[in-house]
């Protein structure tokens, strides 16, 4: 047993110690146990998993006062449903858990349901529970549901050399507008939404899923560059990402105008986007791309390649293994 | 859209409010939705449901300073367990969102884990997922999922005139211990226990809702008379219950030895026992009851006649509306 504050130790060796603790129960129905991917994995049926996920979000780190009611519930049920789609799966069901302090506005939190019941209703499904409690601070933890065909099913492990590495939407967005917000400078509303608004990719999972062509998946809450090396990890590959090919908004281009080096880091090293990222056999991709925000930012690449970005100019640059993190380290 | 704080409106009609949201959107799997009963329950597959709940702890409300690491794990599991075993249903699993401290000992994060990790086990389960987070003040958020088959189901749904009300274990132990800790009374281990370690009946459960003959179920975390209070208003039914038949331990008499009243008003008016309270056919029940310590305490009778307890001198008395809730009333 170890001591000393968690704050010292960091949050991965953290869940690897708990993890260690529940993977020692043996249970005949789970498929992904605890701290191997975005959600646990159940079997339910002959012919489908379940896939289940929770996060607890609060007022300090994860609601900025700028939020609206109805953006804090949409964002407690986006960061959950989003990790739903990158295991592949629909939405079955959305559940909530909020502490609120005694003095919060009643209409204050018919806003925070609202803001759940449009984001569930978004992604298919609907709120299906949940717990009201007091807390000195606001406190929301999220629960989703899925489920998807064992054959549709898709984790983070598959990653095979020679495939291609994709991103839904954008990159940078939700950390340009943070940043903006930290240092109130004046942004378009819509690049503060993709911080305060973010949009779970249940669409494009699922035509992922059908396509078969998916080799491994996940979202980029903790940023694309710590998703990028889990994957590495897990997979024992290397990446080599194009930086020309890193899909940055407009507005995001328009915010740094000064420093080019800002984008790819930006792009890089921020989370908040909740995004998707994605290894794919190379061959037949245009086909899924059809009608969605698709963007093929680099190779699978043998893990003695490391993991580098390649620049405009033709130079590399090694990836560092940072990003956001709730411990410590 | 009402306004003023939520600590004026009250745990129920602020559920109302958000339940009423939450019921707007149509979910096609849904079989039970927020509000109704202990879990929600959704259709996963031709023979089985899907039961999950979710309930957030807190220091402050939930874990007095006395509970060890593992005794707050083991509750955190506990209080989710119990309304899973509420449906009849098999535990399949159990999520934890953990907000910690940042000077929180790395040892007793261990021992919570291993808190959650043996009350998974004992319910036959384990721990699947979840989150860490920093947070000011120790708050655990538990989501716990069962499987049943259908014809098992066991709602608060059901109780018919002449049923017998039955009940698991003891009324008032854990309201007992709270009172001794919060008056610093010497007590027994086992009574302090029967308040920080609730052991959920999904062994009893399992048993009642395969011998076919419980009309109604749920757990009894809010206290026996809320409890009672619940299942006649959704049943449109009364309750006349037996004074003389309260299972009440013998360390709660020996507790309370001046005041016989008392010893009613801790049986039916503290939370935290989490038992079984259930309606069952009169005829067969002393087949089910064997190797369970189960307790019929009275009978359903019309919602004409009330919600009575009749006293051992065989005055009636009625049974209020009061027991334990979150928020304000």
């Amino acid at each position: 047993m170890r001591s000393g504050p968690v704050s010292e130790i960091g949050e991965r060796p953290l869940i690897g110690l708990l993890t260690g603790i529940f993977n020692k129960t043996r249970n005949p129905h789970l498929i992904v146990g605890p701290g191997h991917d975005d959600c646990a994995v159940l079997e339910i049926s002959e012919d489908e998993y379940l896939v289940v996920t929770t996060d607890m979000l609060h007022r300090k780190t994860d609601f900025p006062l700028q939020m609206t009611g109805w953006q804090v519930g949409w964002m407690s049920a986006a960061v959950n449903l989003s990790d739903i789609a990158s295991m592949g799966a629909s939405p079955v069901g959305f559940l909530s858990a909020i502490g609120l302090p005694r003095d919060t506005d009643v209409a204050f939190v018919e806003d925070i349901a609202r803001g759940m019941a449009d984001c569930a209703k978004a992604c298919g499904t609907s709120v299906i529970g949940g717990d009201i409690d007091t807390h000195d601070e606001l406190t929301i933890t999220g629960t989703a549901l899925g489920t998807v065909r064992k054959e549709e099913l898709l984790t983070r492990k598959g990653a095979r050399v020679g495939d291609k590495v994709c991103v839904t939407g954008f990159a940078g967005s939700a950390g340009a507008a943070l940043h903006a917000i930290e240092h109130a400078i004046p942004v378009p509303d819509r690049l503060v939404n993709a911080l305060l608004e973010p949009y779970p990719r249940v669409a494009e999972a699922r035509e992922l899923a059908r396509s078969g062509l998916v080799t491994s998946m996940m979202d980029t809450s903790d940023g694309l560059a710590l998703s990028l090396h889990d994957l590495a990890d897990l997979n024992k590959v290397g990446f080599r990402i194009h930086e020309s090919a890193l899909p940055v908004h407009d507005d995001v281009r328009k915010y740094v105008t000064l420093d080019p080096d800002k984008l790819k880091d930006l792009a890089l090293y921020t989370g908040g986007d909740f995004e998707l990222l994605f290894t794919a056999a190379p061959d037949i991709l245009d086909e899924v791309f059809k009608g969605f925000n698709l963007s093929i930012i680099g190779e699978v690449v043998e893990q003695s390649v490391g993991m580098i970005i390649e620049r405009k100019d033709g130079s590399n640059l090694s990836i560092n293994r940072k990003g956001y993190l709730q411990l410590g380290n």
